[in-house]
């Protein structure tokens, strides 16, 4: 018996193994395409897009520049659907985000055909202007506003608590806050003294 | 006659005089209080804010968060004006950009009436949630989405010159770069020797 128990919990250490080993293999090819889909650069709303790892143009002149982002809409460019120039680059071609998307620059600093590399956007054809993109500045387009600001317009900031809330606020109260900064140009540490 | 006209000349330098000092004044009285804004932080699409320097809260507790810009707008409510509920935070209180701002965060992290002191926007109040904001992540409120990407939507950037546009492009030319691209993973130097 004694040896009976012994083969039998080897035998179950072995299936535990295999069960591990199939589990495992699973795991490796419900993920592969995620994987392959992140070192491709396509995720979505993560800032990842094609090409953000540097795709080594060695001999490439490389400028810094201010870059903002920007979409065909109304916010952007005054147009709304239906006008025929929405969605119409300067130069005539379609806006588009794509492997190599449509950028707006200067045209003094950047003429119309120029191919940038841009990091964390990946390669843009300046193929639009805009009145404010002046000298070293561009504009990145994106299908939306919420691409926008969650692709380009996030920042790692480090903030400091000035005040731990206790789960609700009035408009007296916030009035009073605003009034005592406008006045002290800070928050006073008085304000929350107990 | 001379001595009236030399009258009538020296009247109208007065004239002259009063008038120019009177629009001197004019101009004073309605620049003064864009002076002011400006130094006290409000120049609109600058990135300058109210307390962008830090107003040293020596004991505050610090924390790293990922900060992102919104709007009381459908882009990021799904609210648009005339909808009861536009422009009103969570926590009750009318949305606000002020010396103290309201911004939206994960109340599990800051509850709200929380403050925070965010460098590049000013003090920011919890008043908000939202479905995207939870962990260490928090949502700064503007008035406008060109404000959202003017003054927080930027970053500088360097990028690299792939290619020196000759002011013109096509949409041919654009989607065989694509397709380049899509199947090379990058712009082979070949593409553009003459």
């Amino acid at each position: 018996m004694q040896g009976g128990l012994s083969r039998m919990r080897s035998m179950n250490v072995y299936l535990l193994k295999k069960a591990s080993l199939l589990f495992i293999a699973a795991i490796v090819i419900v993920t592969q395409p995620l994987v392959a889909m992140a070192s491709s650069g396509f995720v979505a709303g993560q800032g990842l897009l094609p090409f953000d790892s540097n795709p080594n143009h060695g001999n490439a002149r490389s400028v810094e520049v201010m870059a903002t982002g920007y979409t065909a809409g109304v916010e952007s460019t005054g147009k709304r659907p239906g006008n025929p120039g929405y969605g119409i680059t300067y130069s005539g071609v379609k806006v588009r985000r794509d492997y190599v998307s449509t950028i707006a620059a200067d045209p003094k600093v950047f003429p119309i055909g120029s191919i940038l590399y841009i990091p964390g956007y990946g390669y843009g054809v300046v193929a639009d202007t805009g009145s404010a993109i002046k000298g070293h500045k561009i504009d990145l387009y994106f299908e939306t506003i919420k691409q926008v600001y969650k692709e380009w317009g996030k920042r790692s900031v480090t903030v400091q608590v000035i005040h731990q809330g206790d789960g609700k606020m009035t408009e007296a109260w916030l009035q009073k806050i605003n009034q005592v900064v406008k006045a002290e140009q800070r928050i006073p540490q008085s304000m929350f003294a107990s």
